[in-house]
């Protein structure tokens, strides 16, 4: 007889695990140019100021103001070059009135000085004195110290998700070390009989094994570190042990398909026998993906995820990428790329489920077209020949030809 | 005297470039495990059927769907079952008239049977029959030989980046290794008397290289390989000297700093000595980001990237991010994340440019306000604080408060 699934909403299914997870990473130390996409552990300070001088931001003279108040095209200011701030280099004179130094982007402002006018706003008459045609407030195409950031500003927070922009900016700071979360190290095991490796002649009845190699690359996009543990046959002793031997030296065990209820699905028996709570959800409602596990064994979460490969790589995301981002302490994963467009055929639903159906998106007179492609869920070539997926909320029971919805891009 | 730009608009400077580009990245074969973000060198056809046996998608009973025509909750069909087919294996039985077999999901049909009926809609009598309560059609729950990819189909074409779906399409067919276009290797010399390495105390009037990290980081994330040359004082042999290094050892060269036209900026005249066609754009009509050379040296490209680390991080974006791809042949480069934001400010430009303005994101009432970020474009926390970034098109002079604008969010 077959058992029926009690099924929780995909969100209620997710949270259900955050809420019980106590489990963060082991914070590491790393370089800080080797660390893009690394989230950090703890939040980072700055040391000192930036800028830690007055720069000018254009290439022009260093001047007094005051000194240029009035000035105009037909009444230029006359101010008198005492000198060049040389880049890189502390200036040696101080401005008194009536003086102005030659002054690079990014150079230092000499004592005295406290803005900067742009060449195109001067004329040289000759090597000590020049013209200037329009004035100039104070401040003016200078950066100040600490304008960008100052001293003890918390500069990236904790559970940050490192961008090229912020690498820049510790690096500007002097703080080429940086303390980030491991990676989180997932083990993956591929079970079914029929499953065999991919350089392989399959038999009459086997398949090769996508499911290790979906999984892999989507925990790299997450930022993990994948450990495949091969393929294990359909039984119960096999599949314990690869268990075990995953959660011995991984963070986070995913086993692919004997997730859903029949007598060949064991995966909830072999998560329940290695540690407690055990399994927290079995079965989500969610098409395709509905034969789902969720479970936490001694701390570490386990994810029994369908065989069927489209739908696995589907509940990856849905419940998987989070986990991983949760692990690490990172409090605004990446984002997936949504693009607007109409659906050119209805598409049906239950209320009470969530749908996620895949689309071709073509463009005609500045407008995305959303094709639903319908058909049976376990092909990957439907995965790769579409361009992404629609989601069909729990609260809906379809959606209709010529709406305008979001579509959530593969990448 | 200054000398003055004549300014291109960023896509005219691109294609300025690309369209005398003829240099493609050589191929290399590496392991399909290992491919992801990879760009396919040659398109990759199906060597054989996928399926390569008709499937079942369900757990139930493989059946003659004749057998079941008319089969009813109150009439239903009774079939005889002889025997079931294991995973794995193909079935030994040929089923005839009135003869069912247990099948499993992802199983191989025995001969005879053309349909799959739940095990939901099904009852077993006893060891050997079985009621069935509705009818399946010819094909119903099978996927056919060749369904999900036929023989000789393109599977992956030439210019792919390649996802996770597209690894497990690959090795579902058996390939394990793939063609795929070499990492472009882009070498980066950043410039200045004032600069010098995070790793030291900067002196008054020194500031930190950032550049050679963010735009290294900015390479990775293209898919490149960045190899940093350090930096290089004002002084036109020792420049000379790196760009030819970089260019002997890289597929791209970037400079940054002396991108200008004051008399410390020697990268035009650095560029030009090396090779032809040599500085192809000085000057682009965008702000920020002006000052940027593009050039073609021998067929390999070259940038000149503004010295300021946000104007750079920027012109990275729309020009040289686009060459990395266009070397590798990659067709659909991955596009930036975008959300629909209402502006909360005016946002000034002048017509005949276009501008990037950052802008911080918040969320009130289920809709995104973008609030502009003004400042001096030269600070590089301007950057880590905003969200992302709102391009105002050459043929506007501005955004108004209240427009919905679309928002490319940093990542």
């Amino acid at each position: 007889m077959p058992e029926f699934f009690n099924v929780l909403a995909p969100a209620v299914a997710l949270h259900t695990l955050l809420d019980c997870l106590r489990t963060r990473l082991e914070a590491e130390t790393v370089p800080t140019s080797a660390a893009l996409g690394r989230v950090t552990a703890i939040a980072v300070l700055a040391p000192e100021n930036l800028p830690a001088f007055p720069r000018s931001t254009m290439d022009g003279y260093a001047v007094r103001a005051n000194d240029t108040f009035g000035a105009s095209e037909s009444l230029p200011a006359y101010l008198e070059v005492v000198g060049e701030v040389p880049m890189g280099r502390a200036p040696t004179m101080t401005l008194t009135v009536g003086q102005a130094a030659v002054a690079y982007t990014g150079g230092m402002l000499p004592d005295g000085a406290d803005a900067v006018v742009m060449v195109e706003n001067t004329q040289a008459i000759d090597a000590t004195c020049i013209e200037i045609f329009r004035p100039v407030a104070p401040g003016e195409n200078v950066v100040q110290v600490g304008e960008d950031v100052r001293i003890g500003d918390v500069i990236v927070p904790a559970g940050c998700l490192l961008r090229p922009q912020d690498i820049g900016g510790l690096v500007s700071l002097g703080i080429t070390q940086v303390e980030v979360s491991q990676r989180p190290r997932v083990a993956i095991v591929s079970t079914g009989d029929e499953i065999v490796s991919p350089d392989t002649t399959p038999a009459p009845g086997q398949v090769r094994d996508i499911n290790t190699y979906t999984v892999a690359a989507l925990v790299q996009q997450a930022g993990g570190v994948p450990v495949s543990l091969g393929i294990v046959q359909d039984d119960y002793a096999a599949q314990r042990r690869a268990a075990q031997a995953g959660l011995a030296q991984a963070d986070v065990l995913i086993f692919s398909a004997g997730s859903s209820v029949s007598s060949r699905d064991m995966t909830v028996q072999v998560l329940n026998s290695l540690g407690v709570p055990g399994v927290l959800v079995h079965g989500i409602a969610h098409r395709p993906g509905k034969p789902t596990i969720v479970a936490l064994i001694d701390g570490k979460p386990a994810f029994g995820l369908p065989g069927n490969p489209v739908s696995a790589m589907i509940v990856f995301g849905i419940l998987v990428r989070p986990t991983l981002y949760a692990l690490s302490g990172c409090s605004q994963p990446p984002q997936p790329t949504l693009v607007s467009a109409r659906l050119t055929k209805n598409i049906p639903s239950v209320t009470g489920r969530e749908d996620h159906v895949q689309v071709r998106l073509s463009c005609a007179d500045g407008t995305w077209h959303a094709e639903p492609v319908f058909g049976k869920s376990n092909l990957i070539y439907t995965l790769i020949r579409a361009a992404g997926v629609v989601v069909v909320p729990m609260d809906k029971g379809g959606l209709y030809a010529g709406e305008e919805v979001p579509v959530q891009i593969y990448d």
